[in-house]
């Protein structure tokens, strides 16, 4: 059955070119963001770039907290991972993400001191399709 | 320049099928759920229908600070409400979101006691467009 569920999850993960990721700022109030979908490479970590000076990096920095959610509106299928974020700057996690075209955002290339990545880690994930729905640990995935 | 971004914001919450409603959960990580957007008449109360028994109407009970999102992914647009939920349960609210249909999720009609209101009301709304970002008071929408 969980074999069945992940299978769903993945295929719903590699669909979306969109993921809603959500933090909780400083006044305790749940905020989200469309981001790109970079990657899709595992279950229990998910990387997006973004610029470090945006008020969501302050969000995670002071409160990794955060869910990340995939959902296909159209067949009523959403995944919400909960997990926590860590804000990433490093070159090599940077030049990993980095492609032709990003210097529109970041004129100094992978470099930029704006230029940073968050790394996602996934403790649990709730998956629904119709009226069916399941969470699993992220051990499990 | 208000009114203008106002009206980009009236036209994409009008536009949407769909919003990302996130709550904190109890142990404080945030959590977001695709729902149907059922009407839009106004910027600062914003109403969406739901399940009783689902986790998040005892997320918002606990907890009522809550967001909602709309968004155009095409088009890099999104408007950001946050606020607070009030779950409302009364005979004339349920009624007034009441459609052909819904027997199938609550088979005893409008009173169904697993039927319930989300009442968003908004505090602030951030826009965004491309790179152009504005955060707005409820009191000026």
């Amino acid at each position: 059955m969980n074999e069945q569920i992940k299978a769903e999850i993945r295929k719903l993960r590699e669909e979306s070119k969109i993921a809603y990721v959500a933090s909780v700022n400083a006044e305790g109030y749940p905020q989200v963001k469309a981001m790109m979908v970079l990657e899709h490479e595992s279950l229990t970590t998910h990387y997006f770039s973004t610029n470090t000076s945006s008020n969501r990096v302050s969000h995670f920095r002071n409160n990794p907290k955060a869910s990340v959610y995939y959902c296909n509106e159209a067949d009523f299928k959403g995944a919400l991972f909960t997990g926590t974020i860590e804000v990433l700057t490093d070159h090599a996690t940077k030049a990993r993400f980095w492609s032709d075209g990003c210097e529109i955002y970041y004129p100094k290339g992978v470099d930029d001191e704006d230029y940073c990545i968050y790394c996602f880690t996934a403790d649990t994930v709730n998956y629904y399709h119709n009226l069916s729905n399941a969470t699993l640990d992220a051990k499990e995935l």
